[in-house]
């Protein structure tokens, strides 16, 4: 068996000196105190589908930077692309024509939209969604999953420290997949809902994901009609994985406002809310902006990014190997008698152990399949990219055979 | 007279375009129908003092995009560190060593810094102060002053739609400057007090800009002192022009926490919040993060731009090239007989016309000088860069008295 030697004497010393200058030494969602134990906290290099920590270890890496690389670490079109940008300039007094390509492409691409606007953060955009639906319709509640992750901003970051009630006060919730508990939400909110938000499927960290069924979607679709509400499809997570036009083409529903963000841009920081004519004016009465949002480097990699994904078929490769790595895993589970769930698209697995309450079982696997250069995650679902090959996969499987067998020799 | 030809068929040509795919055809804080007639929207390049449009005339950059720009665009030195990163990688599983690195020289910069997190917007730093804040006192309430700019997300745009109440329930208002109106509302906050928000000086667009006094930063500073509330600086638009320890380093008032972006990476992404101990728990409490939040380009650009900016001490250089700019202007308006004011720091120059309530002679008072290839702004501050030299400010003064001969014409 091929087994890395794991060093970490340089992340070790990073960590120590972040620890005096940093808050808690590092925060939000890639903290490697969130990890299993033996992750590394911080990275030097990545290419294609691999990512090298601080230490030279190298890894397969299954969570693409938690989802914003698609095509593989340094794509070479997207880098082209950023290459003839940045040689004029970047960060300007006003957009480049960039601006007004990217926009006619994603009109296109989707067929809700009628019109884009971009932004930054994943957070930025979902919430301008939630500000041009109450421009819109000029009320205010908004329904959101419980559990559902919409940002990190005080109306929906997951931890209350620093949050007001007010910050909330308008925001209610239903249960993902579950029409009763919508209908019960919308009966409530009454003539002042504004909003439901959707996830492009139920993907709450630590449990099964959970693909959205025609009939809630169908009823969210219908309740928005309904009550001239806005209903926004959060695709931050998930956008330009299952499917081009928006994760909920498949279903046959399109809502009225979606996020981007994460894999936009293969890395490049970008966002971007998308929307149909009906919701244009509102739109154009919000004020929202930022000092990066109009920058040129960012939207020429995502037209390159959009040009690879449409002309790779990306979606379908990605279900492709991914149902691969399902497949194989699940034979490898069954070999070893270890009882696994596997949810969510194939696109974006996730792995959770039967009979496995503290995720400890979860973390045990990863840590052995870290220890042979794969970079899975025990709790979070995990992305592919179009990098990955089917060589990759095998490589991948070889660990997770191992992991496995570590698994259940545990558990004897 | 040297006068550019302005050519705009291609401006034209992208406005009809962007008009279909983008609300209003552009957004926030970039948009040309917020400045006067004939400037362009759409921007190719940029390279040291200087911007191109895409009709390819030719301007020296009096805005420097808004702030960011402090060294010039396409510095080679943060170009050059950028490149370097880039050859390896960008947005990663995790940040790398530039996290910790840029950390330790934020808080060797900046005297009030025990500690730096780091994010994308500045309303993304306010934000997050304002919610340490409220973590770390247990209490709601904000203070900010009447009219100050924080940033483009509901508690703080500037526009009300689509906004609630709610999202302002817990912001309360004082008047720059004015010490009894502080009292006032501290005293209206009561037990309540979680923080009292500052911008670097009073920077309201369209109105002159006024330097805090001593005395006001000092009740400020008393004030919260008394509260246990967290005294924040904004430092977005203001921050490495005037002190690259902080703005108000100068009065010798230091801020709990304060909020950084715009220059901070000369046109690269980043924003920052740095803040003493007393805060360092409720920081590490809060749930804040982005998908791009630890990319290394920024944070490279970042390192070397401040290495840059003590390297030049670009706030002396700033200021001298800027008093330079305001003695040729006040001269020039002098001998044509127009009643102009300047105001603020000479790093950030604005001019402001007498009897000018409409703003139609600063707006013609531009036009005329973009004509000649000096893009100014007639309402909000502008931004100077350490590329600005000698000569360009020569140059700029060849374009303004003619066009304060063009205004003292149009007032005859």
């Amino acid at each position: 068996m091929t087994e890395h030697v794991t060093r970490n004497s340089l992340d070790t010393a990073l960590r120590q000196r972040a620890a005096r200058v940093i808050p808690g030494g590092m925060w939000g969602h890639q903290r490697a105190a969130l990890l299993p134990e033996g992750y590394p906290q911080f990275f030097a290099k990545g290419e294609g589908a691999q990512v090298w920590d601080v230490d030279g270890n190298a890894y397969l890496d299954f969570m693409c930077s938690w989802g914003p690389i698609i095509l593989g670490h340094r794509s070479p079109v997207v880098e082209q692309a950023v290459d003839a940008q940045r040689a004029i300039g970047d960060c300007l007094d006003g957009p480049t024509e960039h601006l007004v390509d990217l926009a006619e492409l994603m009109v296109r691409t989707i067929p809700h939209a009628d019109w884009a606007m971009f932004q930054k953060n994943g957070s930025d955009a979902t919430t301008a969604c939630v500000t041009i639906a109450r421009a819109a319709t000029g009320r205010r509640k908004v329904l959101v999953a419980r559990g559902s992750y919409h940002g990190a901003v005080p109306w929906c970051t997951p931890s209350l420290a620093g949050v007001t009630a007010e910050d909330r006060a308008h925001v209610m919730h239903y249960e993902y997949n579950d029409v009763d508990s919508l209908l019960a939400a919308v009966k409530e909110a009454g003539d002042d809902l504004a909003a439901i938000l959707v996830t492009a499927f139920r993907h709450d960290v630590g449990r099964d994901l959970e693909m959205p069924t025609r009939a809630f979607a169908e009823a969210v679709r219908g309740l928005c009609d309904d009550a001239g509400a806005a209903l926004v499809l959060d695709d931050v997570r998930a956008g330009f994985r299952l499917n081009l036009g928006g994760s909920w083409e498949s279903l046959g529903v399109r809502p009225d406002l979606a996020a981007w963000s994460k894999a936009i841009a293969n890395g490049y920081p970008l966002a971007a809310v998308t929307g149909g004519d009906r919701f244009r004016e509102a739109a154009q009465s919000v004020f929202v902006t930022g000092s990066f949002w109009c920058s040129a480097v960012s939207m020429a990699a995502a037209k390159a990014t959009l040009g690879e994904l449409h002309r790779l078929d990306a979606p379908r490769y990605l279900e492709r190997i991914g149902s691969r790595f399902r497949a194989g895993l699940a034979d490898q589970a069954k070999s070893h008698g270890v009882g696994i769930r596997q949810s969510g698209p194939p696109q974006m697995p996730l792995v959770l152990f039967d009979d496995d309450p503290d995720s400890g079982k979860g973390a045990r696997f990863c840590r052995e399949a870290l220890r042979r250069g794969v970079y899975l995650h025990h709790r979070h679902n995990m992305f592919l990219s179009t990098a990955h090959t089917d060589a990759d996969i095998d490589r991948a499987l070889v660990a997770t055979d191992a992991a496995f067998a570590a698994v259940a020799a545990a558990d004897r």
